[in-house]
């Protein structure tokens, strides 16, 4: 038995673990757009990057690494290294040797960028800028501020886990995410900081497993980025492990981060589960859901409060799985909208439907009436914002 | 050697073909909804429909007669007939026996349907309507305005085909789709009629090869529809046939009506040509250009005329296909904005890249620059009238 305390403090919270945004002049007007996570003692670190073929220098150069233990990652906003080239790569050795001369007690210094794609690293800025660091800094609020692109407000959690005997760790993190976001991969910056004594490869195979049912399961529009990232850091200094605990904390984290980047979803207004039940397989459930979760006409019945549900079995029949109308049945939150052949929608039904829809949160839950398989995907609506913020994203 | 001649009269323009489209109350205002098609030769019929598991009743209506030779299509919009189980299919037989009676020469009638899923067909109002169908009229233009749903134009071509000895056979055709456009098959309704003395099978096998780059490389909005249709109608009265002539045809109507339905994609601004090449296959050219086609940050960059080539290069590279930044190179019409690594965009390239995106119709092509596989998609932007249309399409 354990309990999962929720605590402040997002990447700072588990122990030996520093962070801090600062200002220096990538965005405007003051607002933080650097950011560091630093941990006296050196850290496993597990991760997992976007599938984007055109991946971005920053994770080219961390895989270039091989295997490492480092106690340092930088992190920029306004500009993704991306499509940049050798000289993108480059471009961060420069800076993270520079930083490295500053702070000699940095191990094996890392970067991750979010931002434009195909312009180079404004490399003096970030040096000079580094230079105003303040490593002793636990301050997880401006760190997680400074990674933000078009987010609309910071997303960080932590928990303590408390273990039957007493003793505990903690496990904090930080992500950014509204756009580019597609369940193909990591799908946007997340770091995750931990205290707990975990072994490396336990942590790496925990992280590939939590990430199937949480990032993984989180689309706004369907576009991988880039830059996706998600690096878990464990500097063991608690000297406490529980394999059970940590998944859970860990798994927790992740989906309530994910949750928050779809209800951050750039100009979205209603967070919508998608729940499939009853495929052949999960594998099948799953490209139901994410179908759902991706279709331009269901975001935009969303968008408009609209208890279409003719475009949601259109959507499932469109994804390719086995299935057929006469086995369907669909429900909004408890509302049964269509049950397995039925035409249930009338003029007393029409408005209890509608009225789920206004809800800011609530689940479309689809049976497919034939085996097992499940798998529960989240989405956003698509509104006139989304179009308004990536029409002119670059200027 | 032959030549394709533009002639007017759509549908109507082969010998022996009768069409009309009248009011009969389904849309608003006097606008047309329901249509028909009608040679008095019976017609040998290819078709292609959905590949959506939630097959509307007019298509399993179709499937269920087998092989046979028809001279009438209903044709009704604002209702999908989808979703309706065996009461749909039923529905359709209770219309055609009823329009069968008043008009005894009809053999072998089918129906086609678009609009709303899940409502059950407005039998009455059809088969009243129905009755005041002039079967004489040639009157290809009212036909295609009655199948429009959110199109803001009627579609249709016709073409007369000289041959070399100056005999001659006649192809024409109406299409309606400006939503629900996805690249998995028909993807709207398409109608042909021709009274070229072609073989069935041979022009199944015809269609079946023009298919694939014409209707199946357009996407407004990637889903797809409940009803897609394509009917080849040959009642073969000219007496005359050229195998390649025929195949140019309808290839070049198909490909017209797609690019059609594309221009008038729901919000649409921009008819948006996407060529790939250089891809390990065409297979591969394919995925990557129909991802680019169905991207929505690429859709939105496009609205914003903003020439952000990366989101151009991070979808090709999340298409999954086989690519990498040191070999790919972009081009916005004859603007090349990124070359095998190297980053062409500055101050001098922005505007001239700008300037074609202001174009109402552009090509952006996409070398991945490793084999000869190509493919070239069309696809149209997003814009807050596409959100607009389908947050209330219902209401």
């Amino acid at each position: 038995m354990y309990n999962l305390n929720r605590i402040e403090g997002g990447v700072c919270a588990a122990e030996g673990f520093f962070a801090e945004g600062i200002h220096i002049g990538l965005k405007k007007e003051g607002a933080k757009d650097l950011a560091f996570i630093y941990s006296e003692k050196p850290c496993a670190i597990a991760s997992v990057f976007t599938t984007n073929k055109m991946t971005a220098a920053p994770i080219r150069h961390f895989r270039a690494k091989g295997d490492f233990e480092g106690n340092f990652v930088l992190i920029n906003s306004k500009n993704a290294n991306a499509m940049t080239g050798r000289a993108g790569i480059d471009d961060i050795d420069e800076v993270l040797n520079a930083v490295q001369e500053q702070f000699p007690y940095i191990l094996h210094p890392v970067m991750s960028s979010t931002g434009v794609i195909g312009v180079r690293l404004p490399k003096t800025k970030i040096v000079e800028g580094a230079m105003h660091f303040d490593l002793s800094q636990r301050d997880g609020i401006s760190a997680s501020e400074a990674i933000m692109t078009t987010d609309t407000f910071a997303k960080r959690i932590a928990y303590e886990v408390v273990l039957e005997d007493g003793k505990s760790f903690k496990i904090g993190a930080m992500a950014k995410g509204a756009g580019m976001i597609n369940p193909a991969m990591a799908t946007m910056l997340c770091f995750i900081t931990t205290d707990a004594a975990v072994d490396k490869m336990m942590m790496q195979n925990i992280l590939d497993e939590c990430v199937h049912t949480t990032f993984n399961a989180a689309s706004v529009d369907g576009d991988t980025s880039t830059n996706d990232t998600v690096l878990v850091m464990a500097n063991r200094e608690s000297g406490v492990f529980h394999a059970e605990a940590f998944k859970e904390a860990l798994e927790s984290i992740m989906l309530f981060l994910a949750k928050e980047m779809v209800r951050d979803g750039e100009g979205a207004t209603k967070l919508v589960t998608y729940k499939v039940t009853g495929a052949i397989n999960h594998k099948e459930a799953e490209i139901a859901a994410k179908a759902l979760s991706n279709s331009l006409l269901v975001k935009t019945a969303l968008f408009g409060q609209d208890p279409n549900w003719g475009r949601i079995a259109s959507t499932v029949g469109a994804s390719g799985i086995m299935c057929d109308e006469a086995f369907l049945s669909i429900w909004f939150d408890d509302i049964c909208v269509y049950k397995k052949g039925e035409l249930l929608f009338d003029e007393k039904l029409e408005p209890l439907a509608a009225a789920v829809m206004q809800k800011s949160a609530f689940t479309i839950h689809c049976d497919i009436g034939l085996q097992d398989g499940e798998f529960t995907a989240y989405g956003c609506d698509l509104g006139h914002e989304y179009v308004k913020i990536n029409a002119d994203y670059r200027t």
